[in-house]
């Protein structure tokens, strides 16, 4: 039998703002446009709707850079207030060069930015910082959606991050409820009893991949729904994604 | 209306070896399983099945080491020979430390082991090399498809790559026909009319592991059809997913 899923886009949301009850949101996003959730689904939502119903959002004209963000601003050709909060949200910077700014994130996650972006943020001169506590974040909604509708699902909280080596942006996992970010294969041998080389496949980041085949960046869709993908459960964080300093060549 | 996709996987193909049809047997299994291809579709094709069918394969025994890839496997903990053939594959060295050697390939990919791998290569004691010119292999099925089915569809072949900083694998295209991988937002304006500064993602990419959620690494699922992503056609080459190695700040 061949295997099959579906992913489905939520449109219809509307603006999110902090304070606002983003289960509530998507269920009912999800109900105007016929789309069920059931047990078994997993949830993707990008990360830029629960950091502004969580209201992690700062103006920049708040901010004071510091001589140092601003050494930096000069140095990238980026505002200097946007640096000081980029640098308030870094434990570490891995690479400055040629206008990139590569940090590790409070979190340690290893991103441009530290995650910091003025995109869709809803208004200008607002930025979004990631989640204080991204995989505490997706388990609240997966919960809350289970009280709601009953169906156990798994809930992925997507960001976009750049790689080495290659072009153009993909998503990542940066929160996790329900399901193990990894797919582990140590030790399985495949169809010719050979004992795999790869033995972990990161799943979460291949769902998060895979729902913004339907999202997208301009229309307005921070939601979807991916059915048919057998998940492990179990306790998840999306810090079983980052590998550790002492392992990694790049850092 | 909420976007959609589907992703099946084509269950049912049979052993590829040297010389095999391989659009027939994607598309007589297809057929057994009830998949339609259709003009639209994107065809997901592993690596693996293309250099089988190419006769990309290399014994271990019929290689001899040289005196650098012994001293590179006793330094690995890795066979000398497969070492020889990773060197072989490769035109430069980009770290090699910790039993991890990544190399670049003749294509320009980074990747460990330039792509080299001995899993389910069809016996043991086999290596599969990538394609010679993954793009042309992938417009040779491309066309095959189209000639046998008049549907027109894209192609992107997969593979298994490794990433700095996280852990587990993803997939990536190295090897592209009928579409772009990259969607570009250049100059494009968020809802709230701030310009995007993420301007181009790696759909590609983005596609390549989306199929694998189907795949697996187990259940002999080398290829999976993806229906309802609206791709941008045109001359694709799997090369604008490499990073030129002047912008590169990991190299």
């Amino acid at each position: 039998m061949s295997p099959e899923l579906r992913i489905v886009g939520i449109a219809g949301m509307p603006e999110v703002t902090p304070g606002d009850d983003l289960a509530a949101l998507i269920l009912d996003a999800a109900d105007r446009q016929g789309i069920e959730i059931a047990t078994g689904d997993v949830l993707v939502v990008t990360q830029k709707v629960v950091s502004k119903a969580e209201g992690r959002l700062v103006r920049l004209d708040s901010i004071t850079p510091s001589e140092f963000a601003c050494r930096v601003a000069a140095d990238t050709g980026k505002d200097a207030r946007h640096v000081e909060v980029v640098l308030g949200e870094s434990r570490r910077i891995v690479r400055m060069d040629r206008g990139v700014l590569i940090t590790e994130t409070r979190h340690g996650f290893v991103c441009a930015n530290a995650g910091v972006d003025a995109s869709n943020t809803g208004a200008p001169g607002l930025l979004a910082l990631l989640p204080e506590d991204p995989d505490g974040s997706a388990e609240n909604l997966r919960r809350a959606v289970e009280e709601r509708t009953g169906a156990r699902v798994a809930v992925v909280m997507s960001d976009t991050f750049g790689r080495p080596w290659r072009e153009g942006t993909d998503q990542v996992a940066i929160g996790l409820a329900g399901l193990l970010p990894l797919k582990d294969y140590s030790g399985q041998k495949d169809a010719y009893g050979y004992e795999l080389r790869v033995t972990q496949v990161a799943v979460a980041d291949e769902l998060a991949g895979a729902a913004e085949l339907v999202m997208g960046k301009l229309e307005r869709i921070p939601v979807a729904v991916v059915k048919g993908y057998v998940f492990e459960a179990g306790v998840a964080t999306a810090g079983d994604l980052i590998r550790d300093r002492e392992k990694d060549l790049f850092r």
